[in-house]
């Protein structure tokens, strides 16, 4: 059993898509305002954070899809919750059309991401998964300086 | 190719031992005091969720290397950031003497953590990593909220 997969590309899709569904839920218990405005020690809002996390996905994995290095977009025109969500939900569909075009092996190769950061696709991934649950622990804690009960992190459905 | 790994358990471990590496300069950037007293919105201070962290990694894979249950200890006797560093870096040698000892078909059998989480154990260590990027990300709320600068994210070794 030496070579057999700890993890499958769709267990780790659907792992991710489940952090992304606990993402959605602190964006829908955001107040509109404190979404775009609520900060603490010099931070950036949550919104920010969801651009960030955007910014990332779709973009990243078309560009491990297609080999073509993008310039990153920050998603500036997302100014209010809802756009936000529809825009997170689009993302939603596209992950995964964009994860059935990636061949398995193409998980051990090295990709220079963003054209910056060359490392194995797995470690990308993982990267994409890891900064979003951090800066999510992040908007756990102004929802609770908000006085707003967050949801509980392992509750993926 | 649809059988080959996209991660081994090597390389995962490297990967959980990286974020620890990131969450022990952490706890050497908290000020004594506001380690074990500093809060926000009524969370724990991060020295109880760094307890958390060294209740979970080396009981878990204790766990899922000998098949036994043992009950959850919070670490109550550590109440200096020394004893927490000191308990930290025991932990980290314990889990690569665990981790070479856990086979890797184990990865995909069923385990019922703590006796409370029936999942495959990969799913068990991802929680593992997972929630301690959680909560970390959470420390590093306290830390720019002290006026600390928190270690880059990225920076593993």
């Amino acid at each position: 059993m030496e070579n057999s997969a700890i993890i499958t590309p769709s267990e780790l899709l659907k792992h991710w898509q489940g952090h992304r569904n606990v993402t959605r839920k602190l964006i829908v218990l955001f107040p509109e305002k404190e979404l775009f405005e609520f900060t603490i020690g010099g931070m950036r809002p949550f919104s920010e954070m969801v651009k960030e996390f955007l910014a990332i996905a779709v973009p990243g994995l078309k560009e491990l899809v297609s080999g073509e290095n993008k310039s990153f977009n920050e998603n500036h025109e997302l100014k209010t919750k809802a756009q936000l969500l529809e825009a997170w939900d689009e993302s939603t569909v596209l992950i995964n059309e964009l994860w059935s075009q990636l061949p398995q092996e193409k998980f051990r190769e090295m990709n220079n991401l963003f054209g910056q950061y060359n490392f194995p696709v797995i470690d990308n991934i993982l990267y994409f998964i890891d900064n979003e649950i951090h800066h999510r622990g992040q908007g756990y804690v102004y929802l609770r300086a908000l006085g707003i009960e967050p949801p509980f992190f392992w509750e993926r459905d």
